[in-house]
């Protein structure tokens, strides 16, 4: 056997079944060895980013790391964005990415790159494989750095390594460290302060913490010791819905997310860090807490979060039989009619959303209502690009789609994001896959405009319209989808887009939704 | 006025008259300064990937750098493959990466990324601006930067430098320091070596050395000195076509590559390295030339190229009316008619190429007849992607076409490479670029299975089959150009081939003709 097949066995044998994958010349051996394991699961994508930002998608709903195949420098750097979303979202990842025999570096042949210099950014951990017989011991690191704790591996693969014969070598799977055990003088010190500042103790849950039986949890102690929970802005994973508990976001803009703040004394971490503004404005603070708030950390990143809002509940003399309250009704409007607006969309989407469907949510400013709606939807599980970088969201549905099979994807994409991954629809059609995409098709970058507001600009000249509107011509998305094999329709009308939605909906494999604002 | 308002005048002061774009919310005032300035030309890409490779395209049809806009790490990212085609094409370029306000930076927010890490591998100068007061040194340097040699700059920008006041700033021309003086002793060596081995002489022209002026003056060294001419396998830009001197290509394979350089003693660099191997394979060589033979460099780049070749000339006694040799009519062979083939798009472009146009060759394995036949065809000039990133193709036509307004841009594209930066159609239509593409759609790459067979893989099975075709569903490019505004149509037989072709070259404005192999 060679250096090729020893990954793929150690892949195989701890559990990494997918390969999203865009291979080139120095990948060949790699392969090769992968066309010998009917067992790996191989999902090409027309783009890199399409490929990490899939696995991203499918380790937020496996908790399990994909492999990418990526084609050296210029490859890996198609796929950084995305590996930048998923690193936000501590998504665990197996990147391997091809690179030149190690002899033939030295020459500088045209497709060299400083492979490392460029995974360092958007990598938890960089490796580089020495040659066939260090090819175990790197595939297992490069295993257990994304899932000790979860976060996005780079492994390097010279092609002279994955040619190499090597003996037999005999993988198994890869031994985890436990989560380190609950802190219980951290959990005493935020017990102590919630019981010294009542009504002013906020919690925000992220990771696991963000899951339904976490969050019942955390809707135990909300309840019980008043406690208001919150979440990021970006959401890499939220179980939410009827019946479960629903944390506040908190708000984009700098100034509502400080009045959402303001009578927070003490917030507490789950699973994270501080929540910061997204961008500087001259004049505007960046961190969002008021002066003098308390910020606590029950629990990092890695820690288990569920035994972690335990312990505290315990802590605080809660029963695990203490009930949550949350809203269980739509609130009390009719259906709409006429022309689409982006506010019907979401009541549209939230009110027919299948059980147990996912929801992968890329619509930047057009999709602001869903989030509210979704807490009344039926449940279902909630995820955003988490780091900012444009383009996660038909690759994320698209991995998703990949790990969960027998669930509903719904993808709510906007028109400039859908844009810069758009090669994704076709990996969804090759995979048959049960993705509804609507496109938010408003034909400029909305979010762009309000920013220059933001920045005291209210007319704009032509310079800017033409860099901030997406018209001239406008996108045809019906068009796109079908040159991609993904079938698709139009709406402008709130009644044509109910009436394709239902369709799309009682049916599988891939289907896109033009809704035109 | 403020930063940005600074480094605006600093581009115009210096005649950088065009910024390819793609925005986000840290450029605000950068884009707010733009639109203040109208001289300025801005053309939004739907993807960065588009930003950066049209900027390249630009700039080797200019000799000069356009800059781009690009937001933050992942901005910069999807830019980072045609920014390593631009640098190993030596094409200046000023990338502006907009970064979060510097006292933003230790809040890690979800967008901070090292951008100095990622921007490095593919740039040739990396510089961060570090008040409002520095932006003029600063611009001034990545300018400089960009010219003197000529290569990728790549200048990080601040949100709160482009947001800051300053006084009144006066910008003007940036003073570049001149080549290099020619080195006569490194001359007269080389017109020695020349005499020495009279027939086993061979020349790898590059840059400026490949313009139809320089050729001509290389030509007639060939010509009365018995020198053989090569280019690189990947061609930045060469000016070709009827009454031009054409060099031999150093082809891809090794093995060709090697016979090809077999019988050379000397082989001189005229404004580059020496060639190698693009892709190590277990048992062959890396470098291309035989063991012994004398690798002697007449001049490098951002040296005078042109003077080189002339010091060169003289030196050797050869006249200024030297004439060169060189072959002036197509081979004679039918036109062909029936199922359209690669080979027949090859002639028939060659034939009706307009004089004055610009090729655009990204087809991979499927044009490779074009570049023999071309130099039949009209004066023209021809680019390839030079680093072996895929996805240049459209956006270096786009960049050419707004570089070079009234001539006729040729892209030849493949359907595999095309899908990476797809989003430059739009582009194409909103700028009502005269760009014609032409698809080769094999349904496959092509080169990939090839390199299969080179690694000894003769039969592929199901893993291997669904990384390297395209197929299941196939791409319908006329839809995707529809949908991006592009008028296109397909065909499949010569005949409907070379009437689209003649249709699409008598009209302006963008058009694809998906060519079904």
């Amino acid at each position: 056997m060679n250096g090729a097949d020893v990954l793929c066995d150690v892949l195989l044998a701890n559990d990494v079944t997918v390969c999203f994958a865009n291979p080139g010349t120095s990948e060949m051996h790699f392969v090769a060895a992968l066309d010998r394991k009917p067992e790996m699961r191989c999902v090409l994508g027309l783009f890199e980013g399409v490929v990490t930002g899939a696995a991203d998608g499918y380790a937020r709903m496996t908790d399990r790391p994909a492999a990418t195949l990526l084609h050296t420098g210029p490859g890996l750097a198609n796929g950084l964005a995305n590996m930048h979303n998923a690193r936000r979202a501590l998504s665990p990842m197996i990147n391997i990415v091809g690179d030149h025999a190690s002899y033939h570096l030295p020459l500088d042949a045209p497709l060299t790159s400083d492979i490392e210099g460029l995974a360092t950014p958007m990598s938890n951990w960089v490796g580089r494989v020495k040659g066939p017989a260090d090819i175990a011991p790197a595939a297992e690191a490069a295993f257990r750095a994304s899932l000790a704790p979860p976060g996005v591996a780079t492994l390097i693969l010279p092609a002279d390594a994955a040619w190499g014969e090597v003996g037999a070598v005999s993988v198994g799977k890869v031994r985890l460290a436990p989560p380190p055990a609950i802190d219980m003088d951290v959990v005493r010190k935020i017990a102590a302060a919630i019981r010294a500042a009542p009504g002013r103790v906020g919690m925000v849950v992220r990771g696991k913490a963000a899951r339904a039986d976490a969050l019942a949890i955390a809707g135990q102690i909300s309840t019980a010791s008043d406690v208001r929970l919150f979440s990021d802005v970006l959401i890499a994973r939220m179980q939410r819905g009827r019946g479960r508990v629903a944390p506040t976001r908190i708000p984009y803009p700098v100034d509502a997310a400080t009045a959402v703040l303001r009578d927070i004394d003490v917030l507490i971490l789950v699973g994270g860090k501080e929540p910061v503004a997204f961008f500087a404005y001259p004049g505007k603070p960046g961190r969002l807490v008021r002066e003098g708030c308390q910020v606590l950390a029950l629990a990092a990143h890695g820690d288990d979060l569920h035994a972690a809002l335990e312990a505290l509940r315990d802590e605080l003399g809660i029963k695990p039989t203490q009930q949550q309250v949350f809203a269980t009704a739509f609130p009390d409007e009719g259906t709409p009619t006429g022309r689409l607006t982006e506010d019907a969309i979401a009541l549209s989407v939230a009110r027919k959303l299948p059980v147990d469907a996912i929801v992968c949510d890329e619509a930047v400013t057009s999709a602001r209502r869903f989030f509210a709606l979704s807490a009344f939807a039926a449940p279902h599980d909630y995820m955003m690009g988490t780091g900012g970088s444009i383009g996660g969201g038909i690759p994320m549905a698209t991995g998703a789609a990949i790990a969960c099979p027998e669930r509903k994807v719904i993808n709510l994409e906007a028109d400039g994001s859908g844009m810069y991954t758009v090669q994704g629809l076709w990996t969804q059609a090759r995979e048959k896959l049960d993705v509804v995409t609507i496109v938010f098709a408003n034909r400029t970058y909305a979010i762009l405009h309000g920013e220059m507001k933001n920045v005291g600009v209210n007319a704009i000249g032509e310079n800017a319209r033409r860099m901030l509107d997406l018209d001239h011509p406008s996108l045809d998305w019906v068009s796109l989808a079908k040159g991609m094999g993904v079938e698709a329709a139009r709406a402008d009308t709130c009644e044509r887009f109910d009436a394709l939605l239902d369709s799309a909906l009682s049916r599988r494999g891939p289907f896109l939704i033009e809704a035109v604002l």
